[in-house]
């Protein structure tokens, strides 16, 4: 089986699922934690290499306040349990906005926790426009771009899952999207289940793989 | 029913569908010619402002020289009958590479055929690395993207639609396609119906729009 070095994980539908479920739309966040966790030691054990979730984004923090507070809060709280397992953890975003959680700041440099292993990104107040602008500095005779933005610590993504339903990418690292393949599940993320990955992955393999040639 | 204001258009499949009925893989090109009018013409009636189709990538041109001579010939053609409509007509790609043709050089400033209305942009030799290549040249201080970009001239897309399969971008314009909507059509571009498009904007219509928000 054909499988991919790195995962992109869209985490959407917690809101939504709040919703149906009675709750206000904040009390969402913090039911895709676990899911996190769950998908991060399917991947350790499948041998992905790499994994980026989709914490928040620039536009997220224009969200009603208590939303934007419980969604904070399950990002660092996420980060903070996969720093308890073996992986070399990266927190990236615009970390000059006063939306970015001090707490995350001690995980803005790759770290190894634990034995080390499988890369871990979680995006946390990122933005497209934040991650092509370093673009603007870099010499035009060059012709790599991957190298020259913010996000250049991330490799390329070859498979994207998103949760929710959507089938849309909402900025998620746009360059190094560029070839992947977008795999979109119905149900929302608080109620992954270990076969959505399963099924994501046999989906996978059987794309052939032709980065635009 | 909501329409969107720029749909981009992936026809794919082109070769499959030669392969599959017999003929060779660069047979195919030929039969995308005839959707891409009937196409615009829908999105004529329908009202649709903007339309961009995936004509050929500097990626692509690495493929065996008959299926670069018979896409390039294909996109000529494909303009050439565009431009016997109402529209405004922009081809856009790199230009200074001998890939180009020279024969649609004189599409690559905007201009009005017949009555215009409808924008149409056509990518030819088009790569995102050579359309990100520009935001180097533009000041950083100065946080907009989408106009320092080659492509400026194309605005956000609304509705991506791909035919053939394939759940990936593959490079199409990866700024103005941040938060476009993505939708699939199994069948290959050269069995182009009229129901794909309808139930591309059926599709559409039932999606929310957030921007990221």
């Amino acid at each position: 089986m054909r499988i991919p070095k790195h995962i992109g994980i869209i985490p959407d539908g917690n809101r939504r699922w709040a919703k149906n479920n009675g709750m206000g739309k904040e009390e969402g966040y913090d039911k895709g934690i676990d899911p996190g966790l769950e998908l991060f030691k399917l991947c350790e054990k499948t041998g992905i290499n790499e994994i980026t979730y989709y914490g928040f984004t620039v536009d997220n923090t224009k969200r009603p306040k208590e939303q934007r507070i419980a969604f904070t809060k399950a990002c660092i709280d996420a980060v903070e349990l996969l720093s308890k397992e073996n992986a070399e953890l990266l927190v990236i975003g615009n970390i000059e906005s006063k939306m970015f959680p001090k707490e995350l700041l001690p995980y803005t440099k790759r770290r190894t926790f634990g034995k080390g292993g499988i890369k871990v990104n979680f995006l946390v107040n990122y933005g497209w426009e934040w991650d092509l602008n370093n673009l603007k500095k870099s010499d035009s005779s060059k012709k790599n771009i991957i190298n020259n933005i913010n996000s250049n610590d991330i490799s390329r993504v070859d498979l994207i899952i998103r949760w929710g339903g959507r089938r849309r990418l909402s900025g998620f690292l746009p360059v190094q999207s560029i070839y992947a393949d977008f795999y979109v599940i119905e149900d929302f993320w608080p109620e992954f289940k270990t076969e959505h990955f399963y099924n994501a992955l046999n989906w996978y393999d059987k794309q052939d793989i032709t980065l635009g040639g």
